[in-house]
């Protein structure tokens, strides 16, 4: 079912994810998609739309059973199967996202981080070892983990990325700002916060 | 123009960007849309339809012209018109986005961060100074500047929200994962790197 979701519908789910783990802490035992598209600052009907196509049914004038609707899109979006990564680079975005604990809610688990700072390689962030970059190959064959959260600065990052996909890396999500250029079969997932920061100027129109 | 963009064209434009300026630091004179799509891993029919909607016309079996696309994507998504923003809170993630030489790139200057903890205070992070949170309205009253980047943690996001707000704050770019609940007229961008992770694995299949 995942994959006939589009890339902006598998977004909200999340979003909506989130509100609804609040209201769930919180006790709360129902909501109406008025009160998501408010929190959000998105059309209802959209809300609506996206909470049909994954099956779930709202009560008139009540709105839907948090629990339900948080597990459905749980289900959907399989929350539930781990997907293990290791981050390469443990400079302040790696570390910030190593210890982003969100990350574990939504199945990824940040297993290692790997660096080639002498002073940094043995010590640990959030309980997760920082390790030396040259062993990755070893600790991929060991481990079986093959997703790699690129963080290193942009001028290395071109060599970096041929390095650990030469280690056996398949899957890399990138947040150095440069376009890797690598051989078919690895696939990257470009991070663009600055073209996530410029929808946002062109939707409320800043300037 | 840039409100007539959707906002996914946004994000392929910013990373066709990315690509043109690695080619023009090169020297390289001419890009297909052919390699565009290859390195983006996208539909090359996308890349052109892309183009065409920027008014930028390439030529056949030679490709478009580096700075010239370049010059027209900046233009058009307005990477010249400097936006103001200050960061919220300088742990790991408020250093890595305030280190992050490519905002400046596209526009996004970031002039201060602010925190609570004494011992950050009066320190600078990349040459901007980490100033006390308690001093903030004083602060957008001289500066003028409207636009935070929230990376607060989450328990203390709504808090630190509302205290922003009504200092000020009119646009909120935020990286807590939480969502916020505040006044209208206040206008919040989620950041959310979970999702953008989803993404990846929905459309990689990754499980």
């Amino acid at each position: 079912m995942k994959n006939s979701l589009s890339q902006r519908a598998i977004i909200r789910l999340t979003q909506y994810h989130t509100i609804l783990r609040d209201y769930s802490k919180k006790g709360i035992k129902n909501i109406t998609s008025s009160s998501i598209s408010k929190l959000l600052e998105i059309d209802e009907t959209q809300v609506r739309k996206d909470v049909k196509s994954i099956n779930c049914k709202g009560k008139c004038k009540v709105g839907y059973n948090v629990v339900e609707l948080k597990d459905i899109i749980e289900n959907v979006l399989d929350y539930k199967v781990v997907k293990k990564a290791f981050v390469i680079g443990a400079g302040n975005l790696g570390t910030a996202l190593s210890k982003y604990s969100k990350f574990n809610d939504y199945g990824l688990e940040i297993c290692a981080l790997f660096d080639i700072d002498k002073t940094k390689i043995g010590q640990k962030i959030d309980n997760k070892d920082i390790l030396d970059l040259k062993d990755i190959k070893k600790y991929i064959e060991t481990s079986g983990i093959n997703i790699a959260i690129l963080t290193t600065p942009n001028k290395v990052a071109q060599e970096v990325a041929e390095f650990i996909v030469n280690a056996g890396v398949k899957y890399i999500w990138n947040f150095a700002p440069t376009i890797l250029n690598l051989p078919e079969g690895v696939h990257v997932w470009h991070e663009n916060l600055i073209g996530s920061f410029l929808q946002f100027c062109a939707i409320e129109n800043i300037s």
